[in-house]
């Protein structure tokens, strides 16, 4: 287990009266992620308020805004402690037994066009041996043919795209990897979080999107990117793809400025610090949702 | 309130044996659909279950099929008394005001690419009055611009490709008119059904594809493609576009035939019959799933 | 007849070394528009030439850079007198009597992909009378439904893409209108050139692009964006779209700085001085190429 | 030499007057294919000729036809001596010294966009050494990605949705490889022609389509479809793609039947019959055009 303060701090010129916003900057609430303690501060005092969705654990803070300035800062402390297992032991889920829930990650998105690689996904995938050394190998195909390069996707990029253009950032690695699952008849889904790495402190990272695989003992996580040091990351939400889990949907006339985020590892209630290792093995969250 | 009896004859040569469907053939349970009696006859001798989804009332038949031919067959009794509102009493709901379950239905999806069409859907509908009329404006405009062939577009046909190539089916009109709702704002998605109309008994029809929008009261019923006399519909599935609601997802070597679909009005326990009739009205199944 | 005066200036840092430019530059050879004085100054020593494409007019400045500052100078005295016509009398011409070497502006291309528009083509364009009004009608139907709007568009940017997202710049513009004529049958190409206005002398402008569609008495001057005051453009080159007349094709490490770009109106050889002025009434190259 | 009988018999039910044909039947005037002989027959009365574009040897026939049944024949002796060279010996052509009329076959095409392929090809092929080798690993890494599936793709298809979906026809395979030398700055373009092979007589074919690629030496025959044998193909007509060389556009309201397609080997004036043999070499047209 290890024990996380995450903070954010968001801020937008809001230029409309009645501008809403969906926020999906809470720490995700999973078995295998607890959020210890909480603090949330908006600057404005309009009426708020923040709804779980119980089959996914992502947590969305809604509001709507009034015009001027609009600032959110949100902490937390997590504890999390992602279920470790051995590669070779975690196979795939035959799709008749997959739970129904988990259905709707085998099919299409907006960003994750799995109908249309079905023939590719059978040719470089079809023959791997099932389990999670395949969906690795997915994983290893997709960081291997795509240069990570910024500005050379935008919102509208798709797994499609990437896969012709071969760049992209974190969440184009995520879609096509995604959509090459899809394409395998295995159920992968789009993780938004915030990466943390071995001695860091109080920092300015990016959001990092990665991809959660469905395989027995749960959802599995994955870093077409090769940003995260694989050990885990703290999730704010699943979805889909990215049109489920943006940090900020915004419905008016708003300018919004980079976000500002920093993750750093913190003692336990004994004093204990637990530092971020790097682990060859599989990680899940250890849950069908 | 209306009596329906709805048969459904499929049939498939299985080339491989475990070979995984999905159906979603089942009548679905909602407030206003109610399923007095239903029968299903499988003609292999293999496990199956039905499952239920709570948050749509969509219900999904799945197994597991030895190799040969697979017959099934479906005849369901149903109860169907649509919500009437005058459309002029039925008005959107702010985004804020949203309940958390329908947020999904304004984000794009695979058919849908909402994101793209957010300047022309202003352009177009962004002077409309809000409500019922505004839906029904977006509704006109695609049935007033594309046309209905057979066999101009196919399962990978899109909203964009629909507004481009102005042609498609009754899925290709539900996509495009699904697209152009969340482009404004306001939750639409995709729904298949069997279509009734007036004096029909016993007849073969073909799967119908439609659009529920929500709006103050419930889910309304719309039907881009000029097809279904707008009185309603046997509902069968609903989901963000076509990719979750296919009335068969197959996994594995299987050759289809034609389904085979009847629908007729019956009599009520009273011996009365009663017919379908036009209504201007707005129809919605009143209910937030 | 007007006399203008072209002066370019572009600038490249030059990583490697025999890093490949195809320039598009020099004022077009066409009956209608004569180069006077030209003169053309590169800082490298290095072998260039011009060549010159008889069929389109265009002129083509070819030279392999070394490592360091590449900087192209081009000034030009140009007379321009576009054939004027009235537009009521400019009919379209039938394909079966089109010249052979225009045919190839009426298929599609990589960014005006008129083979998906035909429908949308016949449905608003197809009960117009034929003739000039006609293209004009194409031309107003793209000016009222697309906005000027920098960034939303880039160098991928196809006519699909526009009509879809409805935003874009002058070169989106033209791509739109070049594929709705062609799904007319209505010969239409790609222009480059220099917009000059009334009263300017030497200030910085952009290259504009614009379309040339063919009718009776040659390629007619239409600018769907509206920037370019009606009454002509000093002409670069044309092309089936803008993949084939790039103003500068580069193969090569290089880091490019914006174009310098000025042009004034001159006195002619008598000392008189002809202003621009707008007309309403059609303007051509009076000539097949 | 080989000396080949081409027949062609192409059939359509005319529904509107003064439909317009453009067609693309006539076997190519090119240094290396003579055409000794050839009758054409149409069974309407109405005027047609036939045109030649110098600078491709393409020969198209234009007419417009009345209501009714419109029957086409055309029949070709022609004399056909591929350029012969070893591939070890064939090189690229650096761009700068790329004649002036080739340089159109580098930039994108409506079905070639090979400017979203650069990273992918530079990969793939960027640390090939370069040469007449370098464009076959393109051949075989197209032949070995893409399945030979009817029905899978249609006139719509470019060189993008092949790559992604990795099934389609000998068009497909064609625009995917001429995409990709594009994107590697190797000009290469479409080619439509009739496919003959060993000890063939008098029997139907389809039409084929191929790629040619610049190098030093002229445009050389390539086929990435695996199709044809690789000694040679009776050549049409080539184009950017295959927008550019359609074996009938068709302008009117037109029934059209499968063409009939006969090839033969004959023997020539003094009585001796080369049979076509597999080479193992590179054969090109020897020219420029």
């Amino acid at each position: 287990m290890i024990h996380l303060r995450l903070s954010l701090a968001l801020s937008y010129e809001v230029n409309a009266p009645g501008s809403d916003f969906i926020f999906n900057i809470h720490a995700a609430q999973t078995r295998r992620q607890k959020v210890v303690h909480e603090s949330l501060i908006i600057n404005q005092n309009v009426p708020w308020n923040v709804e779980d969705d119980p089959s996914t654990g992502n947590r969305f803070l809604r509001l709507s805004a009034a015009t001027g300035l609009l600032q959110v800062r949100y902490t937390a402390s997590v504890e999390l402690s992602h279920h470790i297992a051995e590669p070779e032991q975690v196979d795939e889920i035959p799709v008749a037994q997959l739970p129904f829930q988990v259905l709707r990650y085998l099919y299409p998105s907006r960003y994750c066009q799995s109908d249309r690689l079905y023939l590719l996904a059978m040719r470089e995938f079809g023959h791997c041996q099932t389990g999670y050394s395949r969906v690795q190998a997915i994983c290893d195909w997709v960081a291997g043919r795509i240069t990570y390069v910024k500005n050379t996707s935008d919102s509208n990029s798709s797994a499609i795209d990437t896969l012709i253009e071969t760049a992209g950032v974190c969440r184009d690695f995520a879609h096509l990897m995604i959509a090459l699952c899809r394409a395998s008849n295995i159920p992968a889904r789009f993780a938004t979080g915030v990466n943390y790495g071995i001695n860091l402190t109080y920092d300015t990272f990016d959001f990092h999107a990665y991809v959660e695989v469905y395989l027995v003992g749960g959802w599995y996580l994955f870093d077409p990117s090769g940003i995260a040091i694989p050990m885990g990351l703290l999730r704010l939400g699943t979805g889909r793809d990215a049109a489920d889990v943006a940090f900020a949907t915004i419905f008016g006339e708003v300018v919004s400025s980079p976000p500002w985020i920093g993750i750093e590892t913190i003692a336990d209630a004994n004093g204990s610090l637990v530092l971020p290792q790097r682990v060859p093995s599989a990680l899940s969250t250890d849950d069908w949702h």
